[in-house]
């Protein structure tokens, strides 16, 4: 029988609620599939760093490099330690050390759940550079505190980082329906988008099948509450894939129901599957959170390492559940009792 | 009786169509409130840019200086003009010459108009930073065409920039509903966005009166789409802004409904106001551009010049046209039928 071998960060807030409701439904669906998942837990958290000092030990990296997938909860708890020291200790350095440069979230409305837009059949694969540009993290200030304080931060793009990710949104377009978005502001930023958008033209010609659109991002926003229905698969930069997939969020009914893979597409590490949500210190602990984002999140898991059968029982169990209007509503059910009719519905 | 002289701009595509009928609609309404515009047009744009090898005279900006207004319908004609040319020939540089670095947009529905989202109680305005930032212009790229490229797109925030934005920000928040929502990416940019964030720390304290919040870019682009009515005042940088006012302008029922004002607050050049649209080809002169976002700037134009009743009375005669369903879909009616509605609903 495969075994994979699976880290799981609970991290902080609601991430422990979340992944053990995502978890017991992984379990489950694995001895229904004739696999088996072996779980070894880190505690890298916030409470972790009030501890030790840093978010996760000096050979964290070493450690998690061993597993076959990463499935986190979330991470940040500001009251504790700022963002800065958290995200920048664990999420997103995991993230670049494992090269998970593909960042790639589902827009869909699961049945039951309500939109707040009027449109309800829209299906849309976002996919995110996630190690570079915007949020390269060069920068600077002089002056400061003076009057002539200045502030600069550099996006840095580079042809590989730019290239891959394109690639891989063109890959996944060819998988779906065949239509890529490109999304840049080529007509403000003249040097990093232009670059983005020469590479997108030149991919496009290896890839004739696919029908190819640059969007700007104001554009794409628009488009995305106005017109969902004409997106498949939307490719942009850290910081605009970061903005989209909030409002892909949104427009699927809001944090808890958005999921997302960071993927190292050629495995030479491994991928980490988390909820879009964070970690939403007012209601950890309660037993309220709204498990299907990280459920859904395992499901993407489960394919990414081949098991599809496995990976759309999971899928079609959240999808009996909200249709039965269990975990749709916002607020309304308990953690246990969406995790417990995901757990029935499995098959 | 006072006139006002205008400098109108009917730019290019859909441009001159808008501007025409905005300019009977304040003509009618300077006569009923016992003032006068003077209006002198020039014609500058794409068609201007291939008789003359740029978008201006090289006197332009002196000529527009001598303005109390500037009316302007759109720039850019990209099958004629590349967008880089003409809107960095026209547009950006009134902007920035005229140091109009409150780029002010209205986002509410009007009577009538359908919104994508089921929420149609909500009123924002949305402040963007309309001379740095992001849109700096500075970069680079090195290694050319190499599997070494790298593009770079530095922003550049001046303590002097985001000052006036955001103090711009807290006066138009203490006139409406005293809430302030700054918008950063602090967690991620951690030069530009920090530093914009202590500055509204700084502020607030000018300002006890006003509620702030400081909202993450990704964060505020889902609340736009799933509790706009919480939103009063809402403050960015240029890049954010313009993305925070293409979901604006959508939510509101799209680009024909979206009006913006480019404002000096400092009085020291002429302001500029234009709908938020482009000037769309595909539909230019054929008598189909719906000219309501041109009229509510204009109405912007006349509170600017301190015509603040017949600023109301241009926006009650808008409101009391959608009302009846006219101009409130895309496309359903002409111009001309829309014109003559918002003209006879004045008094
Ligand atoms: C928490 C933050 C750094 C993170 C990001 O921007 O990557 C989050 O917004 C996300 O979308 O995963
Ligand atoms: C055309 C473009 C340069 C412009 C901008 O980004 O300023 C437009 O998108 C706008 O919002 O006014």
């Amino acid at each position: 029988m495969t075994t994979y071998k699976i880290a799981l960060l609970p991290g902080d807030g609601i991430g422990r609620d979340v992944t053990d409701a995502a978890w017991a439904v992984l379990e489950r669906a694995a001895d229904i599939g004739g696999f088996s998942l072996a779980r070894t837990s880190y505690p890298w958290s916030c409470d972790y760093y009030h501890q030790h000092g840093t978010m996760m030990p000096p050979d964290g990296i070493e450690t998690l490099k061993t597993f076959d997938a990463i499935l986190l909860g979330a991470v940040g708890w500001p009251a504790k330690v700022p963002d800065s020291v958290s995200l920048h200790g664990l999420l997103l350095p995991i993230r670049k050390a494992f090269v998970q440069y593909a960042n790639v979230r589902p827009h869909r409305l699961l049945p039951g759940v309500q939109s707040p837009l009027k449109a309800d059949a829209f299906d849309i694969l976002c996919i995110r550079e996630n190690t570079e540009g915007e949020y390269s993290g060069a920068g600077g200030r002089v002056h400061q505190g003076a009057d002539n304080e200045v502030a600069i931060e550099t996006s840095i793009f580079t042809r590989k980082g730019v290239e891959r990710i394109l690639r891989y949104g063109f890959e996944q377009a060819r998988a779906r329906r065949g239509k890529l978005a490109s999304v840049t502001k080529s007509n403000a930023q003249k040097y990093s988008m232009v670059f983005w958008d020469e590479i997108t033209q030149a991919l496009a010609r290896e890839y004739p099948d696919i029908e190819v659109t640059s969007y700007h991002i104001d554009a794409m926003a628009a488009r995305m509450v106005m017109a969902p229905e004409s997106l498949d698969v939307v490719v942009a930069s850290n910081l605009f894939g970061d903005i989209l997939t909030d409002l892909g969020a949104a427009i699927q009914g809001g944090l808890g129901f958005a999921a997302s893979a960071n993927i190292n597409p050629d495995r030479s590490a491994p991928s980490m599957f988390e909820p879009v949500h964070g970690s939403a210190p007012d209601i950890a602990h309660l037993g309220i959170a709204n498990p299907i984002a990280t459920i859904w999140s395992g499901a993407m898991m489960l394919d990414h390492l081949g098991e599809k059968a496995a990976a759309s029982n999971v899928m079609t169990a959240i999808e009996a559940t909200t249709a039965r209007g269990i975990g749709a509503f916002p607020g309304k059910d308990k953690t246990e009792a969406i995790t417990t009719a995901v757990l029935s519905a499995l098959d």
